[in-house]
């Protein structure tokens, strides 16, 4: 039987519950459960620390939405892994390069690559007329072969038909940019926003609908303060968190 | 009966879901529906654009999942006011200015301001002994009397005692820290994650379980590179996003 490090103090005000986080985590952070791990039942956690199997269910609920553990059917209860802290809200910098280094395999797959219509919304963060061509480009992006994050970005025509013959599966977009003056991107403005899955988006990223969302709206400016990209990225809130740091 | 400015076209592979979508959205930029406005039933929007219920549904579900709607019981389907636009990920600047500068009535109540012993998780990043004496304290963060945050935060009692004598529901925790040398903030270390109401949060917002909420962890430094300020704070993900402009 698994053998906890820590206990239940009943006779302090802190909910019991709260306790029993405090215990997982603590496992956790110190490595006695790794991910993939799985974690003692409901019924076996209720005889170790002599409390209800609703007090255990809030607990493990709570952490299952907090991402520490997931749940597979018929099978148990497990240690997630931890987060990719990524620092695309503080740099320009492709999904690809951020993956590698944290020392993981990224992998871009393009699920779309066409020349449609703006549409009035599109338009106004394009700074194009409506109806000029656009490229429109859906990307899904995968770190260790698990989906990590949808994207739909959003290229004037004019400056971007380049990219109709660039391989982006092999090459990033950013970097693609990089080498053209007219696409180099020197300016973005980001707007993170938590937002919960819905059918498509649980699909593509292998989530239950209804699971947590970061979806990072973008602008991407080129040095003549040209909107060169404005793109929607659904990144998976399980599997991922990101980074500032801020100086007075 | 409402009388919407673009209709839907089934000769085009776009799903009709989707195109409802986007005439909903342009009816609420264009502002023809306003914040507060009851939208037409389902049974009437599946009149209106002769599409099935189902799909009407689809639509409309998704937009509520976003923000753009909410649902009164037994009422009806309203639209929502805009999320506010925070820099919390670009700036050191207090919840209570940042509300302000968009031209609404920020408050804060304390629910919770004592002294505790400091946990190993909180002494790492406090960099204290563990037990050692800290503050903690538990905010809610208001807007135009709606609440919008949580925020739960610890600081080292030897150099924070001071704040047992302060209101900080009168005067704002970083401008309470910026008069005093040793508590004014230099630097932050911020991290968003997207994850979903559970209970004790869904009560103290006001928002049904499993809504999405932005949980910013904070390591606040002072002068002299030491943690003044750990927290946590849990925004509601339908009424908050947060913007950041990153330069190359």
């Amino acid at each position: 039987m698994y053998n906890f490090k820590k206990t239940i103090n009943k006779d302090i005000p802190v909910p019991l519950y709260f306790q029993l986080k405090e215990i997982l985590i603590y496992e956790i952070k110190e490595s006695y459960l790794s991910p993939g791990d799985a974690i003692p039942t409901e019924i076996e956690l209720s005889g170790m620390f002599q409390i209800s199997r609703t007090t255990i269910r809030q607990a493990i609920t709570d952490m299952v939405k907090e991402g520490y553990f997931y749940r597979l059917k018929g099978k148990g209860t497990f240690v997630a892994k931890p987060k990719h802290q990524l620092h695309y809200m503080a740099k320009i910098e492709s999904f690809v390069d951020q993956i590698k280094k944290i020392g993981l395999t990224p992998k871009v797959k393009i699920l779309e690559c066409s020349v449609v219509d703006s549409n009035k919304e599109i338009s106004s963060y394009l700074k194009i007329p409506i109806n000029d061509k656009i490229i429109k480009i859906l990307r899904l992006m995968i770190a260790e072969n698990e989906p990590q994050g949808l994207v739909e970005s959003y290229h004037p025509y004019d400056i971007c038909s380049f990219l109709l013959n660039v391989d982006l599966e092999d090459k990033s977009l950013w970097e693609t940019f990089s080498l053209n003056p007219l696409t180099k991107i020197f300016r973005v403005e980001r707007t993170i926003e938590s937002i919960i899955a819905a059918d498509y988006e649980s699909n593509l990223l292998k989530i239950k609908k209804g699971s947590p969302i970061q979806r990072i709206s973008n602008i991407a400016y080129n040095q003549y303060q040209r909107p060169v990209d404005f793109s929607i990225a659904k990144f998976r809130g399980d599997r991922n968190k990101f980074t500032v740091e801020i100086l007075a």
